[in-house]
């Protein structure tokens, strides 16, 4: 099953040297999940190809520009090309504000159900289960209210030993429940058990989206173990004063926060527009945790 | 004096095929005004090398997304790159309302005074009167209340007759009164009149942006004489119904309004999305004002 993450902005607060502002693509089994929509972003759809219209779900992190301001045209955009299907968004309870207040002077009725749920940045929230994915909420701490996003993989069900599933001759409609985890009783009354006709799936993988946050406790257990981490990692150590100030975290941070949290892998952005470039970010965070990547435009990781 | 257009967005409605949303920079003698700011200016004058801390005005036409979703985020990349000096902004009075509602939720205070004129599309009014250029409103007939904008350089001093001043051996304090329409009066009492010392400059240039409207007369007597006048061509003539539904206008019109009123050269913009290719649009409106440029992305047309 696919799981996979394309970056479309890496920048932090203002756009620049190619770098758009935050936001992500996330594609579980086909569908898309956008996580934060800086301004730009239909732009950026646009340009890695990127289908806008198989998009079902919106998250918003937190109301900093860099991270939604591309929302609004976005909705405006499916609209206009004739969306009908429902989008579900979920973000802090202003931004249905926000929306309303544009959609209005626009005289903008939009053709498709708009599902807004509002976050809470005081508490982890499960926004959606479906058959794919769950995602949960990750409540971080910037300067104001801000939750990250955890999508963990729905548990697949078990695989069948091809081998002793036909040697036995069992009919089609029982593999389900064979996946499921039952047993399988043959004509002749002889029970055969499902560890013998069946073994485990993959572990669900798991991908954290840490957006915009001091490096604080409170979220590490929910990141443990991700099979990928994003954090953001908006300054060099050095300005790191800079960094506490405006409840940001370093590169070297982010390498540390994943290595504590057996993070399998690193994916660092949010990059400040004062680093042209970003090796030393990359650098910085791969001293303490090698396995760490830039977020860069266009660039896709699978999980 | 330079005097001259670059184009930073095309598209009407959605960003697509490589043309942003509506935004124009014009450059009266090195102050740069912004026209409209749809979703993606900031990055558009990053592309073209376009000093957005230059822009000292700020024009919107109307509230359509597609050309102000822009100004939110350069609003805030001017406080955050450290802006001081004030910024007059120009447009309908609930952008204001949008505005505070964004900044206050992203709990931003802007560094800079931003100074907020309403404009009010039932009539004429002046926006600004500086050393360079007068700012006009030009209310138009869309959907929601629209105004164009008209860029009238101010009139130049006359031209000194550089032989003349000399052969009288003219004091360099008594030029600019003279270039102010003085007559000279020689030590030995001799009256020169102006006009042997001075010639008029020539005719101011104007410039007249007109966005999103239904082509009616109202605004005709406004544009006539325009040095270059860009008018919206949303639709080719054969989508006439739709222009008339939509309150656009056609390539073909946009033709005839520049033919009839004088103008004296015609920029075509606003282009749907559902050209791709522009050739059409343009051929069109030279069909019968063969002086007709497209307003493509990157591009400046002196005036």
């Amino acid at each position: 099953m696919r799981f996979e993450v394309t970056i479309l902005g890496s920048s932090s607060a203002t756009p620049i040297y190619n770098r758009n502002p935050t936001a992500q693509i996330l594609n579980v089994n086909e569908r898309l999940y956008l996580i934060d929509c800086g301004e730009g972003t239909q732009q950026q759809m646009l340009r890695f190809d990127i289908k806008a219209s198989h998009i079902d779900h919106i998250f918003i992190s937190h109301l900093h520009g860099d991270h939604y301001l591309g929302l609004v045209g976005l909705l405006s955009s499916l609209h206009l090309n004739g969306r009908k299907k429902p989008l579900y968004l979920f973000g802090p309870a202003p931004l249905k504000e926000i929306i309303d207040l544009q959609l209005k002077y626009s005289e903008t009725v939009l053709q498709y159900p708009l599902q807004f749920t509002a976050t809470d940045a005081d508490k982890v929230e499960t926004l959606v289960v479906n058959d794919d994915v769950t995602v949960q909420t990750i409540p971080l701490d910037h300067r104001i209210p801000c939750t990250g996003f955890l999508f963990r993989e729905k548990k697949r069900l078990r695989k069948l030993i091809k081998e002793e599933i036909e040697r036995l001759n069992i009919p089609i409609p029982l593999y389900t429940s064979i996946k499921k985890g039952a047993n399988y009783t043959a004509p002749d009354g002889t029970v055969y058990s499902n560890d013998s006709l069946s073994i485990d799936s993959a572990a669900p993988r798991t991908y954290c989206y840490c957006s915009d946050t001091l490096p604080v406790e409170k979220y590490y257990p929910q990141i443990t173990n991700a099979d990928l981490l994003y954090h953001e990692a908006t300054f060099l150590n050095a300005m790191l004063d800079r960094a506490k100030e405006t409840h940001h975290t370093t590169s070297l941070q982010a390498g540390q926060i994943a290595l504590n949290n057996q993070a399998k892998k690193l994916l660092i952005g949010h990059f400040s527009a004062r680093y042209k470039v970003l090796d030393e970010l990359l650098e910085e965070a791969r001293s303490v945790f090698p396995d760490t990547e830039l977020a860069i435009e266009g660039k896709t990781f699978a999980i």
